[in-house]
């Protein structure tokens, strides 16, 4: 069966306890539970979260190139903003990644409206809460 | 039955004929086609495209008030980054629109780089092609 | 008996029923019925709205060489910010434009804060309510 | 009787004097002479002008809690576009604070065209000579 | 024979009344009526004029696609330097489109330096008064 | 026994009736008087108040050379971010200046987050309420 | 007994070693020795020092919830003006972070002028050498 | 019989040799003979080429002044974007100056979208390759 | 005789106190003396200094109508990079106003690069320490 | 006796003939003329003019080093805004220079308002028309 | 025998696969053995790459102080924009840094033109593929 | 044998007597002595300097179709920031281009940080005194 994998960067392992006003109050785990339900039969969905810039290179290094990969559905957090080497990752790698947020980050501050990430990924889903991901999920999907 | 609105903007009447390097050789009419198919069970889909920026306020007001409506998937095209008329109308209405893309546009022209829009839409969804539009239906019918 | 006419640009006809912490909840109409009753042995208050920009440079001509015409009241909504096209046709007829506006600008986000017509305009009234356009016609008769 | 204080800033002493192209070859006594005749049995018309911004900080805080003042009607000059300390005073007092200009200052240089203390004013009234001091009362009044 | 379409935008159907320092004192159908007779056994000269951008958009599209045309001349007044969408239109067809002004509009005010349709035009030519037009018309025959 | 000099700007004499959101419900001299019980011992506070840039310039000229101070306390209110005269009088002297601000002023809104007079104080305290007061002596007296 | 937590970010372990023009010639054991001996009956100050922005978050999200401690005294070093990962990890967490600087940042270079962490910490203390850590201490005791 | 002087420089002299995706592969000299030949009989036209800066000013102070001469069509090569003191010696001359560019400069780089010249010149032609000369001395003809 | 009127702006009554690096270590008296030694039999020079912005416009004012004096020689220290008031009070009276400075400013911080004076004085002197006062006089005498 | 070397820099030369209503009608010859008798017996006033910013550069470094130079007055006409070449020659030589400028530059267009030369020049003079290097004169002689 | 260390950051370790038609086609190692045979009798080469930032701050420290050791070469990958802890930490260190890059970074994106390392390196070397490390190794043992 | 061109534009013959502190106290004839008993035996080192841009730009025509020439090594001084018309013959000739200079451009004041150069030459070298053109000279060799 073919894979997909999720990485999420810095401060959304404390999804749940977060600022809930803006990312919900369910942890990241909840999310997940439902995604492999629904998809478990299609896809396999893997995951991985840092909070370190380099960590989630090497992941995309180590992903990009594994063969039985569909795609990567990526959430970079604030490294979304300022991380040029997650973009040139993204750039050297294979596999399509999504980059994917849960809040609507063009309605909150001017300091989030600009991303290094999304002129080297395939698309951006954004604004949906976790639903972002299910989202990112299908359009790995229909391809 | 509830119905979902797509509108599309200025120059989308050309595709298929425009740029296919960036906007594919399908005319929309194959693509509302294909979802009417997929989704014609669970929602009737409206189309409306205008060149008029007046024409998709006009629009959009109509259709923001209807109660059978679950929400619009819009593609303003330009007008993405130069009508803040148009995000005065999303303001303005009840109905959630969700803001969609056929290219990815932060990976083209500095000018498309801004949206006026995504700030009062639900979400964005770019750079997946005619794929945008289900994605788009996809994150309504969720709702 | 002289004219006074009142242009309201695009989504003003939804005062009332649009975002009512900034724009109050009573329709343009009650405030048209104030003004005539106020006013209407001085002066006919002839009143236009259109979401097209075009249309209100088509009404900008054909009232700006109104001979009986005292002069326009504007409130090009969020055309204000964004619509050259409908500064050049100020600048371009006889007429006085005094620039109105609901809500006080200067004080909401950013892209509001330039008015594209200003400069062209006989002078500015913003931030008083409707009372704005009463305003407006307070300083096109003292004239 | 209720009071109305006019306060001007910088150089609107001068008035008369200086650039008559812009500012007119009236004194300032003559605009209140005026006033005073047309709202004298309505309201008491007070006025105070000084060339020193902590002078005009001062005179808004001593009238800004004044219980027998309806507001305040302040062409704060050159200091519109320079004194966040007239802004902050502005926004710590009680009273409604009308911004008025004599000259469009959107019509004018570059420097002119922002103003620190509109945002914090009730709303704003620029570009009728004198008669913006006339509407700014009008606009007090009538509240 | 083959056609030449020239498009006036808006407020150009106000030449030879509006602002004469800038723009002559001949309406354009005088122009029109000069060119006719000198190109007339060589190319047949269409005209449209529009104060809508929408409706510039529709005959941009409607001619786009024409076999007998040889190109367009377009002046689209202010919407020169506000429209993205009549850029997109431009560079949707497959007509060659010659962008002509009236004035010098690089020593005007700063917003008209920057034109949205240069880039996706054929060429510019800019200055001339009424004679731009004429040189629009040379450059396309030639080719 | 040794001196420190607190200088309060502009509007900071409303402290306990401005904006006490902002800036707290208790007037400064509240606060002076805790400081007084504290530090009497060891430091004779002397206190200055005044919305007249200029009086604070003269009160830095006069403090800035007296041999029994120990160093300056500074909240300049809104004149932190546009007063250069300010900056150039505290370079000018030869006692330390402590830069204190009630609110995080890098918090609020953008015209706020400049201090023209950091770069020439011994250092900023900021967003503790009037505890950065206290902070401030703290400082001085560790020196 | 309650503790604090003092975080130093990147090349603050070469205190002493680095540049000591703008940081001293002390280790930063040498300040902390002092400051336990200071405050060692009222609170346990605990120590941590990273180069790794991710490693720096992690610390903060341990800390963040962990019921004992009072607050956290922060200096970020370069990551101060570069890390939104670290202020949003900030804004996540339920202690109070107080931002602390060893120079004047504000009269270094530019880059160095704006910090991404002052909105969201409680306070900024800056320019008073290693002092600015025992006031960081003194304002978190206070509270 | 009147003259026309056409003023060519910096790298115009390796017409034909550079870039010939941009500047085609014909050197400048057929270009001269064409226009010679087609409009010999109606004026004569000079050239003069130099990569100095200083030597175009000299032949525009030169040429400006004399008496048989119609006008200057002049390509400033880059000198266009740089060279204010060109700008400055057209303004100073009598005869009008025409500017030319063989390529559409607004589609390149964002270097080259600015013309120094644009505002002291008659008008502007660019982007018809060699025949923005001929377009240019159609222009100065036709006068 | 006719007179000379010398004002200057904050902080210059520290000269020979202040930064004697940048502005020497003569107190300006002694400066005042040579000037008038030198001139004394050809003008009479007046002397005025505040740290007021609103004195020095008061002075302006008062000097500027004043039918015996030749015209004012101005440094306006700080103020002269931020205040438009003093600038607007120039504009305004019927005396010329030389503009000078002792040290360059162009050759200091950023922030003095800007001169909100120069556009409206006769002209600047600036980098000859306090030979510019001469330099000034010599300017005013002439005319 | 000691020599001063007058630079003129591009169109200069044109001086009398070129936009007298900004530059005068008199040729510079006569201004030097006057300038030579007034100061002909304290010192040898030399000249050099150039429209080419190589030989103004060229002969800085001839005088700069020589021995019977007091000093240059240098007016760089547009190179001024330009010339990061002259201003390092500027700063090479041993000789001071003295900026100067007929018109005041500060009061023309923005491109004109910085320039690169006057951070390394001895000082600024700008604005007295051609009595601007006598001042300039002045100022060598008095050094 | 000396050494010298190159350090290698984010994405290098996929030289070879990343990106050909910027980065090359062979892997960093063979680039690596040809430097060790070539340089190999007068320096020791070590080899250093990670894609952490803090990773390369650690490597930047050990290596700093180490007394064997002639200089680093650095090629710092995307950090070189965004990292100023990086550019902290070479600033910090005693032995020289010799910042290179494969590709001419000035040809690539604009967010690639700014280095943020470059005013703390001994100097950069960019734009000649790998032979680049070759001539940063040529720098420090010519040094 | 094979040639290779060192250009050095302007003020660069005056090395080793301008500024020793950034630029060294030798001048380029020893260097130019250094580089040809080094490198002699393998290719032959030509010499041109000029302080005129246009003169450079010849030069480059010149060499840059020649035959026997390897590359150029080319330190354009100021005019690397300010000449546009240079870049564009680097572009337009055939031989590679080495862009070198003496002081680390980054180091230093903003405007010498953007080179027009860089992205039309091989490769940069800067920050290694004279010793980058010898390491431009390698660059060439190995090629």
């Amino acid at each position: 069966m073919e894979k997909i994998l999720i990485i999420n960067g810095p401060n959304l392992n404390l999804l749940g306890k977060r600022e809930p006003g803006i990312y919900g109050n369910k942890s990241f785990e909840h999310c997940l539970t439902d995604l492999r339900e629904r998809y478990g039969e299609r896809v396999a969905i893997e995951y991985f979260q840092s909070n370190h810039e380099g960590a989630i290179i090497d992941k995309l290094h180590e992903a990009g190139f594994d063969g039985g990969l569909k795609g990567i559905v990526l959430n970079a957090g604030a490294y979304t903003h300022t991380s040029l080497a997650i973009a040139d990752a993204i750039a050297a790698i294979e596999k399509p990644v999504i980059e994917v947020h849960i809040s609507n980050i063009a309605a909150r501050e001017e300091i989030r409206h600009r991303s290094l990430l999304t002129g080297v990924c395939k698309g951006i889903i954004a604004g949906f809460g976790t639903d972002s991901y299910r989202l990112g999920i299908e359009a790995l999907i229909e391809k």
